[in-house]
């Protein structure tokens, strides 16, 4: 068998979920806890994503097969997880699964939640979680502009070229939803899978148009130039959040963000 | 001339508003970069109050008196500070003032506003912003505790001796309003001062009271005791923020929370 965890951490201190030679990554603090609990039994964690570095999740999920030890039930592992870990990382559901379960592979999609701030003057609370856009922003031009990016495409020119591993740039989009909340202006992302730092390279531009400098079909051609330096800069991470990994296609489609990311409770 | 500056901060990493030999409060800072733009002068800046250290505020004033150079104006001095201070404070508004004008003895009162997390698993976020129940509170029976607590009273019970210089325990309340925001519950304090540790110490003994440790009559035989001892420990620091300070009567009759403080903008 496997266990499933549910994780939410901000990201803020983090070199991101992927262990990193000499950085500390959140899936480096999780599998040593995992560890600790273990009797110094080295745990590896398979997360459904990697999330870069001061990216936040809401619902990172990761599996992984415990020793061979009397079972621990799953609440009992989550509180004393949720005991020995730092404040900034929290695991919210803990399940067991089948051995054939793989946190990344077994996925049919994930949500991606950008958070901009639209107040003219954020103030010191925040500044973590959000994008601060010093412009007005225009949602219906933002609207308009991810209509364009729906479905399947060629996202060549919103992404970084990471390595060979990345060969095909093809993604499909399945929505792209715009919500406000009070000053926050949130753009969530539901697809099978993303290229890397592809949302935060779709939300430099699309902020762009929000804010008016850019018009919504101008981002048709720069998704059709497949050329990533017809795009505007990568947007930054702290505004950017992993909400939800899907597992199976009815959760994906009921998905409704329903309140901003760090003010959601589990 | 004097400038009244409105303050917003976040108090996680000061020690505090006042100015402390070993450690870095808000004062100090704020007098720093006031410094540097007035080409390295001193500037002593008086705060309508202190906070303690890990408190926050919303709407901190502070009054001061430029040296003997050209005037600044109120909203280029505004922009300056805010382009050089740290991320954690922000100037929310400055206005200039008579000479007579002080940030501290010319207040007419003041909003305290303690944040209670009700939900079973906070998670990551916000954990600097407000103090987390693990049990489910009773509203009612917080209400019904408070209304004891409003007038003139000898808050001996409720504060901490600090030193020769607050020899009066009395005090008026004149409102404490709770409030709900989806999972968070706010307690708000207006009065026109308040005694050392006292809006702590009063929600450490109402915190109590709304998880149903206690009796909200007991709080009244508390308060009559003019005793410490017999209320319950102090509530963290995190939870607490100092929401406005207000210069005229009506300002303060008219006062109300409208929003969790760390998601107001300005």
């Amino acid at each position: 068998m496997k266990y499933k965890l549910e994780i939410a951490y901000d990201g803020t201190n983090y070199a991101g979920w992927q262990n990193q030679p000499n950085s500390i990554s959140v899936q480096q603090v999780v599998e040593e806890k995992l560890s600790y609990l273990y009797a110094n039994k080295k745990i590896s964690v398979r997360g459904a994503g990697r999330t870069d570095a001061g990216v936040h999740a809401l619902g990172m999920t990761a599996s992984f097969s415990p020793p061979d030890t009397p079972l621990i039930s799953p609440d009992k592992l989550m509180k004393a997880m949720n005991s020995i870990l730092p404040d900034s990382i929290y695991i919210k559901n803990v399940q067991t699964a089948d051995q054939e379960f793989d946190a990344r592979f077994s996925a049919v999609g994930k949500a991606y939640t950008y958070v901009i701030c639209r107040s003219t003057a954020p103030g010191p609370f925040l500044c973590n979680w959000c994008y601060h856009s010093k412009r007005s922003l225009n949602t219906d031009k933002l609207r308009k502009a991810t209509e364009f990016l729906v479905g399947e495409h060629d996202f060549s020119s919103f992404t970084v070229a990471l390595s060979k591993t990345q060969k095909n740039p093809i993604r499909k989009i399945y929505r792209i939803e715009v919500k406000e909340f009070g000053n926050f202006m949130c753009v969530t992302f539901i697809g099978k899978s993303f290229l890397y730092k592809m949302i935060r390279s779709l939300m430099g531009t699309l902020i762009n148009v929000a804010e008016g400098k850019t018009e919504p079909r101008k981002v048709r051609e720069i998704l059709e130039s497949k050329d990533r330096s017809k795009a505007h800069v990568t947007a930054p991470a702290n505004g950017l959040f992993l909400v939800e990994v899907f597992y199976d296609e009815k959760a994906l489609e009921k998905f409704k963000l329903t309140n901003l990311p760090f003010l959601n409770n589990f």
